[in-house]
């Protein structure tokens, strides 16, 4: 047995044997966040028995509760084995996807931040199974988590079983790197008392109820982890305009070179944009973002960026090994923190960050839809970019302003879906330019934004707003019967401009 | 002159000769929040010299930031004068409005706990004149503000110069009424000690830099009030649905009796739910909201509201003059607070309120319209229902189903503004019943947003929703190319069921 089980020695088992304390219809609350953290067994051992049951002609579903994403091995093969019912908060792996998008599964895209008070508060109803990942338990029966905290004091609380997965792949030095500080429940909440991303105000462990724990399990396998891209030259032209937005911050005397508090969406553009702060005059540079990327464990080495307060780890394999080789020392600079915490909107707003996401599209007045194309087909799901969009000092959004070799258009004269509504929108960012919509009225942004839509769609733009403006009504001109002409062009010609 | 005037009294004169420091295009701040609290001669004074102006051939035209709405004599005359070009943050005079409509007068419609922020972090540039309403100036030049605390501190701080306007209509006794607290700028921001509604944290008075006073007004005029109405059947039978929704939290576990904190949008069906409050058996309730309005005075007389947080008054003329013969007696059960304090995410969040607000319409999967009927014509502005609705523990929207007698519905297909998010609504009630949406995917929601939807337009809600099942992509069904047909058939033919 590992040296990193001191409790609950007789409680090890099988996969298989832990999987027999899921049932059908039972409601799993799982660690993991974007392809960290995850449990890498049991979802495996309870695929196959919904198999086996429906094999059998039984019924074998279960309702997935995570902190975000998790991996191929885990929503993937239950998705394969159609054992969920429902699942939330956020979602992005391709089978379940497309069962969300058929009808066969139900899915709630729900704010990150949200999702954990929701299932303490009871909205769900009970919860049956917690199944969270750990580096280590320790003599006490506590829990030192893996590399994603997310939920998991959430569904630990809620549960009335646990089962405990303790992964040898995890390094053994991501003890300390974690912070764990407990929201106090209503009516009872006080002050979090975090003021700097690099604040520590918790324990470095989970507290386990020990009554609860059924199973521990052993694994060694690793985080999903998707391969890094290096980035393409327009996601290079993004990162250079959104470093020159910020460069226009610092002349315009609304940030230092050494005040940037970064939060950063996951992808090709925020990598693009941390290689960017690399060469740039910033320093000091901090996060308080969801989730560590490549890009900031460069600028760590670097020296650029001082500290970064995250929940979760979304690494390519190489940074992941990187990371497993050096955990003590990113650990100074790197916090894991509970995802009502990392995504916690008093936090948020009192740190004063500058927000950074993706978008599938965006309006001329600067609304935005992150996660239903064409109004009804669900991609991921809205994730913490409400949260930090929400509550930042200043909010971006950044994207390539085509998709599909141009058949699609990042900016459209009517979002098919919102998300983000045109209160929450400061600068809208494409390797175009960069249109500032701060203290504009509705008519004022719509010159800015179409700037930076590709030259293919800016006439078509323009002329919907020549059209809109013949509104009786012009506080914010539309034209709803051609509304979504773009996306109405996609779906039936494949292409946004007809 | 009025013995509240104890400083500054050399700088006593006429609006007329105050509005002499007020000058075409600048940026001007001015106290008020939904008619209270706002500078009564300035705005005519500034009028008149537009006017003026105007007759004259020369340009005249200013920017307004308040706290929110004001009144006839202030944004009204402003508007009959064509003396505003730019407002901001929130209006609802019908005037005002009219030129947003027309497209002569531009709006920028933002969360009321961003206005502030936004002017202290400079994204609007220079702020020239703050005019601000007060019930007295203390011997060492701070003021008591009046019926609303709203903007204050970041316009005075904003401006080159302050003009104070000495309400001798206001009640005195409102001195210890407000509690004055700044939130600290960035970087240096600190957790808001606020933990219940009832915590003072601040001062009474509003400090006022002492050099940047160019003049005092004395004045004796009484804020806006609109007449209170008797409830109608239909507000009662929402409230009464609205209460037995509590009452089943109640059940639930999810509340007690005795800890129900509600924040309340203004109007009609607020003021039926406030009644009912009376005959129910909730006791120690209590407010955090935006305005305190005549249902809370009952409730407090009743002894079954035990304190109300707000930023400012809304009154009937009748209980204004109830609030200025007994304000020592309500400072025991009433704080003013600024607005960036009365709807911060933060304390919202933390307190763990019961919001409820109006809408123009909701969508079948829960987004909701706030603001632009038939997404180009602004009514009011969303306020601060998205800073209630984002942070509480429970949301709502209260609604009759109709509107103009049948022809308009306000349960839609696709809601033709978006100002909060199918990922924030929990629960919509209108006088046919509660369609609690928690924890439910987007096609689940369906069902029970249509259940309250009138009868009359239940049968096409249902038409709309098979048709858009018949969409490839089904997680949020939608069928674009009719989405928008009842304010199609609205805009076209006066009626929405065409």
């Amino acid at each position: 047995m590992s040296n990193r089980i001191a409790a609950y020695q007789d409680l090890v088992v099988s996969a298989e044997e832990a999987a027999k304390h899921v049932n059908n219809g039972d409601r799993v609350g799982i660690s993991g966040f974007t392809g960290a953290g995850y449990p890498k067994a049991l979802p495996t051992a309870i695929a196959e028995k919904a198999k086996a049951a429906h094999a059998k002609g039984e019924e074998f579903k279960i309702d997935v509760f995570s902190g975000a994403s998790t991996a191929p091995d885990c929503d993937g093969v239950l998705a394969e084995a159609e054992a969920i019912r429902f699942r939330t908060p956020y979602n992005s792996d391709p089978k379940l996807r497309e069962q969300f998008n058929d009808g066969t599964t139900l899915y709630q895209d729900i704010h990150l931040s949200h999702s954990g008070q929701q299932v303490e508060e009871g909205f769900y109803g009970e919860f049956h199974v917690a199944i969270i990942e750990a580096v280590r338990i320790l003599e006490d029966g506590n829990i030192i988590p893996s590399s994603a905290v997310g939920n998991n004091l959430e569904y630990i609380d809620a549960a009335d079983k646990i089962i405990i997965e303790v992964n040898s792949w995890q390094s053994e030095d991501l003890q300390g790197m974690h912070d764990i500080y407990r929201i106090e429940k209503l009516p009872n909440r006080q002050p979090i008392p975090i003021t700097k991303p690099g604040d520590r105000v918790g324990t470095e462990y989970i507290e386990i109820p020990q009554e609860k724990v059924v199973a521990v399990v052993e694994t060694n396998a690793p985080d999903r982890n998707a391969p890094f891209k290096e980035p393409d030259e327009v996601s290079e032209k993004i990162a250079a305009n959104f470093i020159e937005f910020l460069e226009g911050e610092v002349a315009a005397g609304r940030l230092d070179y050494d005040k940037f508090i970064m939060q950063s969406g996951v992808g090709n553009v925020p990598n693009a944009v941390m290689a960017g702060l690399l060469d740039s005059k910033f320093e000091n540079i901090q996060a308080y973002t969801e989730v560590i990327q490549d890009g900031m464990l460069d600028l760590i080495d670097a020296g650029k960026m001082t500290m970064a307060s995250a929940t979760s780890f979304a690494l390519s394999p190489e940074y992941a090994d990187k990371m497993n080789d050096q955990a003590d020392y990113y650990a100074k600079h790197i916090i894991l923190r509970p995802q009502q915490v990392s995504n916690h909107p008093e936090v948020i707003r009192r740190v004063g960050l500058i927000s950074s996401n993706g978008m599938i599209e965006g309006d001329i007045y600067g609304n935005i839809n992150s996660t239903n194309v064409g109004g009804s087909r669900i991609m991921n799901g809205t994730g913490g970019s409400g949260d930090f969009t929400r509550n930042a000092y200043i909010s971006t959004f950044v994207s390539p302003s085509i998709a599909k070799d141009g058949a699609i258009s990042a900016i459209v004269p009517f979002v098919s879906h919102t998300d983000h509504t045109e209160h929450d929108t400061m600068v809208i960012i494409t390797e175009y330019g960069v249109a500032d919509l701060r203290g504009l009225a509705p008519k004022e942004r719509v010159e800015k934004v179409i700037s930076v839509a590709h030259p293919d769609y800016r006439p078509l733009l323009e002329e919907y707003f020549e059209r809109a403006k013949e509104n009786k009504f012009i506080h914010t001109p539309h034209d709803l019967k051609t509304a979504f002409d773009f996306q109405i062009n996609f779906a039936e010609k494949g292409d946004m401009r007809g």
